[in-house]
Order: structure tokens, then sequence, then C-alpha cells
């Protein structure tokens, strides 16, 4: 059977947060290349990030909110999209600045993080969202 | 003939905005691979984001702008590389926020883009400008 | 010899600032194909950003700097992390604004890089740190 060119990663979300896929992207690497993971949508984004104290997470969160609050904040009244939601354009905000894909290298199917990197997918709506993730080692 | 290793794109801008160049793409890519846009400058950005309502662009812009405004805004009174005009140091500003590159897998010449995600030349620069993009698959 | 498949730049910095790298990478380099540039930590970046004027980058670090103060600036008392000193927390929101990796195509041992585009280290911490980059030519 022929490798697959590329795997899916599925993730459900509840809400704005961090959502650690280290583990799950370990399975999935066979041999020597560059790993891209690249998230189909524009209001959540990919993260390396410090995996060690959790409050590290809620600090990011807590400093994305301030830069971009939601619409019905006063900072926000300026804004012109709002027909998806007061979370809506300030998850575009968020997903303009934080990446849409990731290169890591692999070798031999391991990961080259470093001792205090994870990977995670960074939810910025409020409901629950379906999000996929491409998964490609070249 | 054998296959270029690379192409380019040149875009022309007419001020600072988002330009979109998801059709300029589809024709340039064959066979499967990691696609890798990569913008040749510093005061210009390339960008993945909604192509659905407009407004969400407008407002991005909107956003950049008051994080980083002109340089002769009171708020940027502090900067000090000025030689090149009050929209260049925030031009910097922005394109070191925003991504240099893009990566977006793709399967017998499809780029396998979520259903509202159009690529985009983001221009910081008030004036017009020759952007250059290289794209490879590889 | 089998070519490596990959190599490792190692970077000791002296306190938040730039440090540029273009000219360590450019004798890494043989073949075509795209370059991954990987850093191995959650408080120091990767940029692709102007060489001329180092007024730019003396302007890029005060910008991150007034959008992430350090913990014990006022602006800042909303933060949980504390523990790693008033630097660490800031260090990891730049981190997540600012690459962690970065892609550049490569023709013929020679990087496309823009006429004004310099490769840098971003650190973001205060202290002296050893940086480790991982280098990919795919």
């Amino acid at each position: 059977m022929p490798e697959p060119a590329c795997q899916r990663l599925s993730i459900r979300t509840q809400g704005a947060g961090f959502y650690e896929i280290t583990r799950s992207i370990i399975p999935m690497l066979e041999g020597t290349g560059v790993l891209t993971l690249f998230i189909r949508h524009t209001s959540a984004s990919l993260l390396i990030q410090e995996n060690a104290d959790p409050d590290v997470q809620t600090d990011l969160m807590g400093f994305l909110t301030r830069l971009a609050p939601h619409a019905d904040h006063p900072q926000m009244n300026w804004l012109t999209h709002r027909i998806e939601g007061p979370d809506d354009m300030p998850a575009h905000i968020k997903a303009a600045l934080l990446p849409t894909s990731l290169q890591i290298p692999v070798i031999d199917g391991r990961m080259l993080l470093g001792r205090w990197q994870g990977i995670y997918l960074v939810e910025h709506r409020d409901a629950p969202h379906a999000r996929e993730v491409v998964v490609m080692l070249r």
C-alpha cells in the first residue's frame, strides 16, 4: 500500500483556548523531512508554545483578549464585521497574528522539538467547533 | 523541458490593503507536495484570511493601523527610523507580525485550503509598489 | 559520506535584541529546495527583517516592549506566570507573535532573499541564553 501523501487530524473544540495536539501527531510520523501542519480555518490557529506551566497558556489567552476584545467592548466600537457574533472579528484578528501553519524538522519519525515545546491548536471562537488540521511530511 | 524549480508572481500594489492572489497561484500548481509562497520584501506580508465578507479585510487593516499608527501619530513619537516616511516603520512592524512566507499542502495540483480561506498579499506602504512572490512546490 | 539530513546552528545571546544569522546560514546550503529554520525555544524567535538601518531593529524591539512590557509594569498586573522572572511571560507572548520557523526558497545553494532581507534570531529574555536553530533544506 503506498504511503498516503497527507493525513488529517480532527479536533473538537469547546470554546476559546489551547488544545494540545503533540501526542496526536507523534504516531503519524515516519521517516525524515519537514513536517507541515496546516489548519483549514480563519478563526483558529496553530502554535508552538511552552508545555510546562499551564499559566503560560492562560496568560497568552489573556493577552490576546486584551489586544482584541469582543466586538461589544468599547475598545472595538470601530469594527464593521459584526454579523457572525461579537467573538468573530476578534477571532480573525487573532488568526492573522498567530500561525495558520507550522513546520517542524523530523528525523527518523521524531520531531526535533525543544524540551519545552508543545504543539497547540488555539481556538479563538466561543462556541464548540470541529477543526481540521492537514498533516504532511516531505 | 525540465520543470522549473520555482516560479515568480509579480503584484503591483496601489496603497495599503489586501490583494487576493489565490487565483494567480492555482494555474502554477502541478503534482503533490507543500507549496511555499515567499515575499521578498520587509514592508509587505502574505496572509491566509477569510475570503467571504470584505469587511473582515477592512477591519484587519483597521486593527493593524490602530496597533501601529503612522510615525506622525502621537502614539508613535518614540520611533527613531523616520527617514523613509511616516508609513515606513509601522510597515516594518506589521511585516514582523504577519507572515513573510506561507505553506499550503497540495494534492494533485489542488491546494487543501479550507472553504473560507483566501491567499492575500497585504501591502503596508501607502505609495504604489512592485512586489515579488516566489512560488515553490516541493 | 551521505549528506546529513539536518544541521544545527548554536547562538549565544547577551540580552533581548536582534542577532543576525544570515551569514552563518549561507555556507550550510547546497542544492535546491525550501530551507527551513526552526528554533527550539519558546522565549526567542526567528524573523526576516530589514538589514539596512539598525534603527529598524531598535524600533521593533521598542514596539514589542510597549506591546508586552515586563511583568512588573502596571500594564501587566494581570499576569499569573511570574515564577521565572518579570521578563519571562512577556517573552512567551512575543514568541507567540513572531515566527518559530522560517521557510526560504533556495536555488543552487543560494537563498532567494530580497535585497533588504536579513535573517535574525530575536532574543526575548534579558539574561544570556544558548539558543539552538535546526537547519534543513528539502
